[in-house]
């Protein structure tokens, strides 16, 4: 029923158009009339609300309490930091009135929080027994965009935003990269999206942090997808907002802040990964349909439908759907489930009463249908289900492999770029350089490699003694 | 941590002061520099996500799918309404630019979802095969509101909306029929508060709909509040947006809509309802922390702390929690719990593992402290927990029965209102004799009694025959 127009462009055609008719056909969202802004319809919101449950699960573990601060803030909260306001200053939508009084100091919907806590923990920290607080809040923000696209680039988009203050330093930086380990797992091993993981450079790093860690993902067409960022804030924001509190030895000293965010453009990142000329494929583990039971002429066949509802009970510790509307052909159900992305099918009929064997369907390998005993459908899935995600994720990882070229002259540079391939580069310049280097080829420096080091390379832009390998590409 | 200052106002001497020091010394939430915007600090939060699972869990099993709509509608979407504008047009917060663009339709930020709903569908409905469309999302809406309290009155708060669309007036009312009752279920059996339902006059009713079904509570000051609310759109909003589709026999047909909500003003209610002049009492059934255990000296004591662990996993059913911090006194743990509303707190002592036997306090019965056997824990809890949240139910509901008052006279209403009552009367005034009883008196009706049939009686207000029996009530 989600859609009415089977065709889909092929994805090596075109990958954005290929992106656009997935996103719609599959049921995820729907336009609203402002531009930027999108509903998410069931299918999109059960996917994040997937990744919102792992997620929770992992903050759990580490006493980070979710809260809910204000979607609005006054504007003179956002201009403490300095270097935080110049980052999202073009980008504010602003509340100048209320009813009819005008707002001397408007206010700003979120384009991020890091003021709102600041302000909070300000008005409400007092000793270090209260260290360290570890907020996290599930919400949607709010930038001007120009160019937007479903989930990639959005005017409202939704996300969690982790907010940390700590006593010292070690604390801050400990948990600036338990957050970078636990969005790797979820990419990596529940997402099944491989990453490169890095810092990012000067000119890239979030506004108003000291450093800013990176996992990208590259995308099938060579542009990366920055996927997720965790920033050591040091006492740049402390020092602004003025968070202070009394140490072991009652003097006051200033706190140490980071904050850490991942948002819904990971689907896009899910969805341009997985995804084939049939629709979406979305790992087992964050499918919201896992596996859909298709009983054959349901209504007027009882057995069917009976031992269909035996196998569902038996696979009750997954997510379970049975499709016993007996108005669409067999086929087009299919078609459909594939287009969702739902990992098994296991189809049901009359024949198949005698010999006790279903027809599962298994959705990246399409060509391949497997007769299953019935009795033996709940261990087959579980098998299965892990070789399906793990199928998934080395399928991406070699794609990945071959899209990054090392590179040490400008020429090679070029060429990579033009080749849709991620580039890793020895470097040395500073902040102009990685300006004019994005204004002349459109690339920018995605992260500082932690794994590779520089020996005696030299820099293939300013020719100096390399300090770091770079990965660079053109990005979503 | 969450207080310094043990002093709660009486609830006796001011329900108000009372209300406004729990609210922060429970540490639910912590005020913003706007007015009526607020933070929901980890606790408070904490029981609305608590609210959340339990709504989530009766909607599932209605087949409501959750979605997530813009934050934001043009102001024209709102209009297409004209009863519902009225209804909301002095309480927006507009946006009027976008970056150096003015806004000629400017957006809405939205204080409530019908109009956003009713657009998709107008743009997304095409057959009675997709009816019923059922819609819920949780999400924050915004009022501009001139008096506001934490959780009672806000300009920002958050709720759920359902929204549904049908194919006839039947299913329409059935689904606002089976709100009603989850909402009731929630209310009475979950949050233990009692409740009177019924319809509301002309009014009263949601800006647009044929009918307002609500739910109100009545407070101990004998003020309403009006707690959840299920509204029959009828076919105003599909006529106002155009939302048709074809039906069985290809003729097109215009749909039958309504929504539903239920919002964090029901945390006030909880609050006001079961709370005391020791802090918040929360019910088993949505207490954040159920069980509180505290291992004294349990730094110290290893095998004081041994023991605690062994309890705790035999209670892993429940939200349990350990405080092994030495640092506080247990006289001021156990206060701190009560504020909190705690259910349960179960002190180990060094003494107690000589026979054996642990001290339970329980929060809504603190003068009695229990001695349980350690092997007996789990089933005692078991027991008690239901007979707790029953305890706090029947005092709420001995209270609020006499708070209602059956009058036939102004005087009488008169003398009701001011001795804090609500008053149930027969009435057949017009929509002008309900404003003018509003002007003069305050009290507002708040729904048409459904148990209770008019027989013989005369409206108290206009001598006219009586058409139903109606609560009246000042209401927050």
């Amino acid at each position: 029923m989600h859609q009415k127009n089977r065709e889909i462009i092929s994805k090596d055609k075109s990958i954005s158009d290929w992106y656009t008719s997935i996103v719609e056909k599959a049921g995820l969202i729907h336009y609203s009339n402002i531009k930027g802004f999108m509903s998410f319809l069931p299918y999109g919101w059960a996917i994040w609300e997937k990744i919102q449950s792992h997620l929770n699960f992992a903050f759990k573990k580490e006493k980070i309490k979710n809260v809910a601060l204000p979607s609005l803030f006054p504007y003179s909260d956002l201009v403490l930091e300095s270097s935080h306001v110049k980052g999202f200053k073009p980008e504010l939508f602003l509340i100048e009135h209320k009813g009819k009084e005008i707002l001397n100091d408007p206010y700003v919907l979120r384009p991020t929080s890091e003021a709102a806590f600041c302000k909070l923990w300000n008005q409400t920290l007092r000793t270090y027994q209260q260290l360290p607080l570890l907020y996290n809040q599930w919400c949607s923000v709010f930038r001007v965009e120009k160019n937007t696209r479903p989930f990639l680039r959005n005017s409202e988009f939704y996300w969690q935003e982790m907010h940390g203050a700590f006593s010292n330093d070690q604390d801050c930086q400990k948990m600036v990269d338990k957050i970078i380990e636990i969005y790797s797992w979820l990419i990596n091993k529940i997402l099944m999206i491989p990453t490169i993981s890095g810092k990012k450079t000067v000119n890239e790093k979030f506004a108003g942090a000291e450093e800013t860690y990176t996992l990208e993902t590259i995308m099938p067409d060579g542009q990366a997808l920055q996927s997720a960022t965790s920033h050591n804030l040091g006492q740049n924001f402390a020092k602004a907002f003025d968070i202070k509190f009394q140490g072991k030895n009652n003097a006051f000293e200033m706190a140490h802040t980071m904050s850490a965010g991942l948002s819904t453009r990971i689907i896009g990142g899910l969805i341009m990964t997985h995804g084939d000329d049939n629709g979406l494929v979305l790992p087992f583990n964050i499918a919201p349909i896992q596996i859909m039971l298709i009983p054959m002429f349901a209504q007027k066949n009882k057995d069917v439908l009976k031992i269909t509802k035996q196998i569902a009970a038996e696979l009750k510790e997954y997510e379970v759907e049975i499709d016993e509307n007996d108005n669409n052909s067999l086929g087009s159900k299919i078609a459909d489930n594939e287009i969702r992305g739902i990992p098994f099918q296991i189809i049901i009929g009359p024949k198949d009463l005698e010999n006790n064997k279903a027809t599962i369907i298994v959705r990246n390998d399409t060509k391949n249908k497997h007769q299953v005993e019935f009795s033996k459908i709940a261990s087959w899935i579980a098998d299965k289900s892990k070789e399906y995600d793990e199928a998934l994720y080395l399928k991406a990882k070699e794609r990945y492999q071959n899209q990054i070229v090392i590179i040490d002259n400008q020429k090679d540079f070029i060429n990579a770029l033009n080749n849709q391939k991620v580039i890793l580069a020895p470097w040395a310049g500073n902040e102009n350089d990685e300006a004019s280097l994005k204004k002349t080829t459109g690339a920018t420096a995605r992260c500082i490699s932690i794994e590779k080091q520089i020996t005696n390379e030299k820099c293939f832009f300013t020719n100096k003694k390399a300090k770091h390998w770079v990965y660079f590409a053109r990005a979503y």
